[in-house]
């Protein structure tokens, strides 16, 4: 469960925060306000790319405190450019970090409850990690990744899985 | 190493499959020619819907066959519509779907070779399937869902986690 979790979590936050910097170098070589990019969406309705980024920093944050039963702590999403939202995944990263195998291997049937808006779902661990957290941790920073490359930032798969 | 691999992409290639009937419906009634959303990309260097629907079909067959190390079946990238990409998802999952547990368990420290372009890597088991496969796997399910909602199509959340 840890294997599964923390190292995971780790590399790709690690491989957005690069992605970022290649956004930045965009915006700056072309003289457009980040702002620009950070509130980009792919449609009205869809979430701009700075929540993308914050969701999946919760994402991860939230996934490993519950697996190892703590509460995480909560970070406000008052992120609104590259520096603030590289800090955000920066203190998600230490966070996630602290945690040793220990604390979360054996966690496969643990009981787990989200709250989802109205909804409320129980999981049992493993179910919650691979169904839920996983899949939810990558559709954000995909989405992120492909907000940036619609605007044209130069990115290619490499950057997001970078060193397994 | 079977639950982290089969169960997980036969839910999300049924999801995925699901969402591609709710784009055929959007299409439908708003008199679109369906290839304009098969054949669309978020970027002019960017691959199409169909084949982020091609590529994430064999992310799931190859992962799985190299995990038992079988040889997986070539499925030639033909698919020009919704019908076709449907039916290119039922068969890799009814392929990965015919493993039994016993055949991906215990693949850990397998040896993988994989040839990405020019590129050779060698991966572990486990590695691979966690840091290669996966994230492949939901970056082309999510890159193509970001497409159709791009497009106007009514997905959320919900229809690409759906019941985990």
């Amino acid at each position: 469960m840890y294997q599964v979790s923390v190292p995971r979590f780790a590399n790709i936050l690690r491989n957005l925060s690069a992605i970022l910097d290649k956004a930045q170098a965009h915006a700056e070589a072309r003289k457009i306000d980040p702002a620009v990019l950070t509130n980009f969406r792919l449609y009205p309705d869809m979430l701009p790319m700075k929540r993308q980024v914050q969701i999946a920093c919760d994402s991860a944050k939230g996934a490993v405190a519950r697996l190892a039963g703590v509460e995480p702590p909560k970070h406000d999403d008052v992120e609104e450019n590259f520096a603030e939202l590289k800090a955000r995944i920066a203190k998600t990263l230490e966070f996630i970090q602290t945690f040793k195998p220990a604390q979360i291997d054996g966690s496969e049937e643990k009981d787990i409850h989200l709250k989802l808006g109205q909804r409320e779902i129980a999981f049992k661990g493993m179910q919650y990690l691979l169904g839920h957290a996983l899949p939810n941790f990558y559709f954000h920073v995909t989405t992120a990744y492909d907000i940036l490359r619609h605007n044209g930032v130069e990115l290619g798969k490499r950057d997001y899985l970078a060193n397994p």
